[in-house]
């Protein structure tokens, strides 16, 4: 018999920290929870293979579901001394989802289940406080109609409007028990009207119900959605956690409350939270009411008028330190929790890693290890490379002036400018023509995921720190600003006001997350400064791992920028982009137009100088580490004079007429450019063009060495199939070598070699490795043949074939393992065989991108080379990536 | 010490014929030819690997040949009883070249080497014929002059002009002994005068300069190009034979001439050759004169008024037909001879295995057998696959009206129709711009080779059946009437003469090589009527071969025409080229610039009917026969309307506006279409599409089952990347089917497959197979992405590519077996291994080319596809290799 059912509650658990996978994480952390003898209202989770079991046998559950579900219900009543549906003394239930990864408010909850018209009597003498037990069962019916019976929860809104307006109220709070009692007939009333049959009154019909609502959430399309974007598998599925009911708002001496055990933002070691009084269930992340600080020191911090837990429940107070200290040492990890106080009583309700920015997540791990919490590997391990991205990317210009035109809370740093939009369809739409928009809603709710991924940034009116705003911005590295309180946002006009203006759609606004403040206008960013805590962790990652890190750059700035970032070396240094300098653009066209050699090298001795001088650059910055250089790669088509002036331009520095330059370049179009003349095939029909970059570059060495500098150029020869067109080519480098050495009597160290970018020369590695001294994995042209996709029109199909699930992620962005994957393995371990020390790396996209680079360890490169504000990325992954390996490798032994 | 040198004659050799590389064919023949006892000058060769260490060592000769040499000489001067350079009793040599594949033309010959004013005296007196011993030595200076001293031979043509006309004569043989002694003398000055040295004397001196120019004529232009058109490895180098000279020029008791065993031209078992009394050497070869028949017979059928060597020397005949009775059965097979009779004694100089013509090989191969000279498998290696082209291309209408305006001998089989040239270069320049050309010759020499492979047909004025350009011709498979004496050529006017009516360059005429007519025009063709022997040869090859061969056919008359030549189903039926029919492309365009699924599926159901109607032909022709159908495979693009008509036709049948089709039409350009939105990627954004195709594929089966015929369809899904998409749309086919077998109470059984086209799909091919039921190597796209080289586009190096060597064969048309070859066997091994009955094919255009047909074979494919008129070449091919793989194995073991 399959255990579908873990309880936990009382000092105890079946189920454990460990067991996520089976009882996700909400779960598994109320039964670790439990087992460490914190206050956890009793309950049990339903697990995640139920889940699945549920949605393979059509939507139905297993035979032997029931009895285990009954006896589970039976722990719950003997812990609490009530019983499910009991008129006198009923016991209320909270069933809510739990995934294996936080997927926040993506599924369903409900609160308060159990009640009835006979059990909701029995709440009211049992709490001595009719007006509760009738407001917790308005609640039930109103969610549970909207999460399992799908009646739209607009229909009880209206009710309840109409019940404040007959009796002249403002506020919930004003109406009494018996209004409540009338509402409920009118919501059941309701129910009954729109599905032709009353509201359910048998608990477990109820509970099913619920149970079924959630694992049906799995699959509703803001999961889908969530999943996608966070890379999680649907077939994980859901867990379900039943529990007994704890009231936040049964009185003044009643709560409810969230709180990171450090500060979420900056990682500051400071206990940090928010709570409300007598509030239930999700008033506080709802960001319904602005909610009141946990610590004295939050209060002054943020200016409020409110008074913090520490200041009205001391004792309560006390007690939630000392668990959250408990839980933070247990867990060995930055907690975010959410409790209850019910009439003076702390319940915990969850416990999980708090999501964090970027920059808190260095913070807490550099902290940690000082805290001898951790070790170094943990620290590295705790971060997510590509958050690193949010540390790498401009800040607002302190000096540059700004109008600030509101403020709210910090609630994800970073700065952001973009057009207001006021709906997340629009903008996704706007995002997807390449335009920045700023997000401004007077609160986010799940259906807001896809929109906050397309803006830049997030403004809300209400919500606290952690309301949904917040703490999806901050997991996706979004700026935000949230509870913005001063902002009135009028969605049907699309306009917000703020100190007396109106801004409309499509105006610029900037935030500044880490700050609050909204501002007028775009305003101009400087880089940022990396924190010491940002140089400590790369230190510790160099100091782990084995793959190098080099960078994509041709330009002096971007040179300097990846060195500054721990680049060691440029593994790619494009030379084509050199060319488009309008200053040289002419001179090319003019080598492309000529009709011979001798026309070609004509022109091409004019561009000699510049190649020179950008070489000489990027040498004198990399001083000391190598770089490798790639021949002109792209068809010449590419370089030729489109309009009627440059047309004219070409023909007179060539001499010849225009006629004969449009001539030209109707010859030189192509069907499939990327198949065709281009890479090191000019290099075989033009070798003087080949020959004047070899010698533009070892005339730039030698001069730089001259200079005292060390210089260590690597000339890569581009798009290689046969050996025989390296041999060629090799032997034109070495010539111009050996002749630049003559004329200047110094001889500079370097390398020839190729890149692997068409199957056939992944396949023929190791005859190509008997020319080559290093191979640079072109990984986008290596994945454009072996895919037949060009990347230039994948758009037509691509977007298509994820959403079908036919490929998961976009090959272009993440290394196809299975496919290139094999090719690049392929190519290793010929190349290697011929030549033992042959030195390997990779130049494509995938360098820069995490997933890939743990492949690129695995299969043994000696590098990755990406783009320069990737190297920090790429320098962590890789450490990541070597200490994986160790902990397989100690597994395997 | 290396034996660089082997001797032959008086009965004995130190080679056999089996030394082929070594001794090349004419050295390793004339060694045999001595061993069997023939009366063969004696001589002896000079091996091939001296050639290549003369070339390896800068052109010198090993230290330890010049001893080998000499001795040689003395074998030869022994047997002969003169001495080399005696006065008194000279001996004296041919030299000539003798590669291991003939080369016929290509390389240099100097005759009666050992001639020096001293010697000639003796061979004067010896002979008693001064005229002879002159005319041999003014011979031998213009022949060695030209091959060795590179005196141009005009010079020797001029004086020899000048000297006819002092006299007052036409011929030469009017020219006495005197006149060629003084002749002589003008010679040596002209050689003195242009060298500034005198001519040799030193005999020795001349042999060696004579060995010389032969190894060296292995480097020269026409040997290159000779040996990359029929693919001979420059490092197989040639040999030299050095033989005692023998003369057919010594009066009316001598002759040369050169026979057949079977006619060459038709395989007729029976001796055919040419002579010319009183000649010497290459006379008969050369078409100066035109020559004499050997068999009374030949005369007749030629209408001949010369005598014939059966008459003229019916002894010596007698024994020149025992002697090629001897040689063919001592050979099994048919050889081509060359003898000289001095004074009534037969000396035989060379014997080889004949070139003949794709029919002749055919009907010899197949005599052969039943003569119990040979194998059915001997027969079946015999024959060229790639000749069987010869013999299923069009004759001419013997129904249409032909004006004759000359007739020549019927040199080499078939018609051809063109525009007359009159040099080689300028007929190569007109076929390189598609143009259908004639070349019209006095006579050709082995200058024109490049001139006659890029012509359909060959005209010569000059020559007979054995002259240069019907042997060539023949050799090509090229059409040819040699000895046209009808016609006169202006080569300086560009024109020729016939009929007293002139034809220009550019005009048309038509040859037919199988009669002799030279007719004016373009005369309508037939197909060939294919010979008894053609349909025995298939017999033994289909017996033999496990490869089965389908053909590429899209109409009803390309699969009749492929059944008929035995073709064993369709590998690859296209479907898009249904489209692009007038009647048919508006409802296409219609789908393509529709805006939704219902705008597509409306202009979509228009196709239906069209489709089904094609599909039924097919499967009528096929009935039994399996038709594999691919889906939709081009861009869509390529169905664009372009003119602004058509755009109209679309906007009207669409109902939308012409600006909207505009936009469409630019929406859906694309940079790289090769690598775009193609394939089955159609099928996967279209589902629409694929599922009329399938709906067409069924109904029809359905119509044509229930005829009574047996109807095997396999539906392909093309440009397959990831399994995924074949199980999505191997399931909608799948719906189709099921649809169509409930709608007509019929099932059909059917397969469902994929070509693997792309270098992703052949390494994922094991779970491919898990879904595809066949693989279809699509070898054409996966070349293209092996390679990275777009069909289109490779025009603009692929051919320097070729000239510099780094490829050796255009990989679109020869299998690159290391590259894309290993990508088929990886395919091959994994989905074998996923599918053990994995039905298995190529449809690329390698299905025709016989070196990728043997690797198919190897690697174990089931079948190759290839155009209709390449199916018998796949069959004997398959065969060939089925036997290759016999011989193989069995030497293994």
């Amino acid at each position: 018999m399959t255990q579908w059912v873990y309880t936990f509650g009382d000092g105890s658990a079946e189920g454990r920290a460990e067991m996520r996978n089976l009882l996700g994480g909400k779960g598994a952390n109320l039964a670790e929870m439990s087992s460490l003898g914190l206050p956890v209202p009793p309950g049990f989770t339903i697990t995640t293979e139920l889940c699945t079991e549920y949605y393979k046998n059509n939507r139905t559950y297993p035979a032997d579901l029931a009895a285990q579900k009954q006896a589970a219900i039976a722990f719950i009543e003997k812990i609490i001394g009530a019983k499910f549906g009991d008129p006198a003394n009923p016991l209320l239930v909270s069933v809510r989802s739990g995934a294996r990864a936080s997927m926040p408010g993506m599924m369903d909850t409900v609160l308060n289940l159990g009640l009835n018209d006979e059990t909701v009597e029995g709440l009211a003498t049992l709490s001595d406080n009719p007006r509760f037990a009738y407001d917790s069962y308005r609640r039930f019916i109103q969610m549970y109609s909207d999460v399992v019976l799908e009646v739209d929860h607009y229909h009880f809104e209206e009710l309840l409007e109409l019940a404040k307006e007959d009796k002249g109220v403002q506020l919930d709070t004003d109406l009494d028990g018996d209004d409540l009692k009338k509402l409920v007939g009118q919501f059941k009333a309701k129910v009954e009207e729109e599905l032709g049959r009353p509201f359910p009154q048998d608990v477990h019909e109820q509970l099913d119900g619920a149970i079924g609502a959630v694992f049906n959430s799995w699959m509703n399309d803001r999961a889908i959605t969530y999943r996608k974007m966070y890379d999680i598998p649907e077939s994980w599925g859901t867990a379900v956690n039943v529990q007994a009911m704890v009231f936040g708002n049964m009185g003044a001496d009643c709560a409810t409350g969230v709180a990171f055990t450090r500060d979420p933002s900056t990682g500051e070691h400071s206990f940090y939270g928010e709570y409300l009084v007598n509030a239930q269930g999700e008033d506080v992340v709802a960001g319904i009411r602005t909610p009141q600080q946990i610590t004295i020191v939050g209060k002054e911090k943020q200016n409020s008028d409110l008074p913090a837990m520490e200041e009205v429940m001391p004792e309560v107070y006390q007690q939630l330190v000392d668990i959250y200290q408990k839980l933070e040492k247990h867990y060995r990890d930055m907690q975010d929790i959410e409790f209850t106080v019910q009439n003076n009583k702390l319940w915990m309700l969850q416990t999980r890693n708090g999501k964090r920015t970027a920059a808190a997540a260095l913070k807490i791990a550099v902290d940690m290890v000082a805290e001898g919490l951790i070790t170094k590997e943990e620290a590295l391990q705790r971060i997510e490379p590509e958050s690193l991205d949010q540390l790498l990317h401009p800040t607002l210009d302190p000096k540059s002036e700004k109008k600030v035109i509101a403020k709210g809370l910090p609630a994800s740093p970073g700065a952001a400018s973009g057009q207001v939009v006021f709906s997340s369809d629009e903008a996704e739409e706007m995002a997807k023509h390449g335009q920045d928009v700023i997000l401004v809603r007077i609160e986010t709710s799940p259906e807001d995921i896809h929109g906050m991924h397309a803006a830049k940034g997030i403004l809300t009116a209400r919500g606290g720190m952690t309301s949904h705003a917040a703490v999806v911005a901050r997991g996706m590295g979004r700026c935000c600003v949230s509870g913005a309180g001063g902002i009135q946002i009028d969605y049907k006009a699309e306009c917000f006001t703020a100190g007396g203006k109106t801004y409309r759609k499509g105006e610029v606004i900037t935030l500044n997350g880490s700050t609050g403040e909204v501002m007028e206008g775009r305003i101009s960013t400087i880089q940022p400064k990396l924190s010491g805590d940002f140089g400590q962790l790369m230190q510790w990652a160099d100091a782990v791992r084995s793959l190098r890190v080099r960078t994509n750059a041709e330009t002096r700035l971007d040179a300097k920028t990846a060195r500054e970032f721990g680049a060691e070396g440029i593994g790619l240094c494009r030379t084509e982009h050199m060319f488009f300098d309008p200053t040289r653009i002419t001179a090319m066209r003019e080598m492309i137009v000529a009709e011979d050699k001798e026309g070609r090298e004509k022109a091409i001795i004019k561009l000699l100088p510049f190649q020179r001088e950008d070489f000489t650059g990027i040498f004198e910055i990399m001083d000391g580490l190598p770089v490798t250089i790639r021949l002109l790669d792209p068809p010449l088509h590419e370089f030729l004079p489109h309009t009627e002036e440059d047309m004219l331009a070409v023909a007179k520095g060539a001499n010849i007429s225009v006629e004969k330059v449009k001539a030209r370049a109707s010859a030189l179009h192509e069907q499939n450019p990327m198949l065709g003349h281009r890479g090191c095939r000019l290099g075989i029909t033009y070798p003087e063009l080949y020959a004047m970059q070899a010698r533009a570059i070892f005339e730039a060495a030698v001069a730089v060495q001259q200079s005292g500098k060390k210089v260590l150029p690597e000339i890569m020869i581009p798009l290689v199939m046969f050996k025989e067109e390296l041999v060629r080519l090799k032997q034109l480098v070495i010539e111009q070598a050996e002749a630049v050495f003559a004329e200047t009597g110094m001889t500079v160290e370097y390398l020839v070699g190729t890149m692997i970018e068409l199957p056939r020369a992944a396949l023929r590695a190791g005859e190509i490795a008997e020319e080559a001294e290093f191979f640079s994995f072109g990984t986008n042209d290596l994945t454009q043949t072996t895919l037949g996709i060009s990347r230039d029109d994948a758009g037509a199909f691509l977007t298509h074939y994820q959403d079908l699930g036919i490929i998961e992620k976009d090959p272009f962005a993440t290394l196809d393992q299975d496919g290139v994957g094999e090719l690049v393995e392929i190519a290793v371990e010929r190349g290697r065989k011929t030549r033992s020390d042959l030195k390997l790396g990779i130049c494509g996209e995938h360098g820069g991108n995490p997933a890939s680079i743990h492949f690129c360890h695995q299969v043994g490169l000696d590098y990755v080379s990406c783009s320069p504000y990737r190297v920090p990325i790429a320098r962590l992954t890789a450490a990541q990536a070597a200490l994986k390996n160790k902990a397989a490798l100690k597994a395997a032994a």
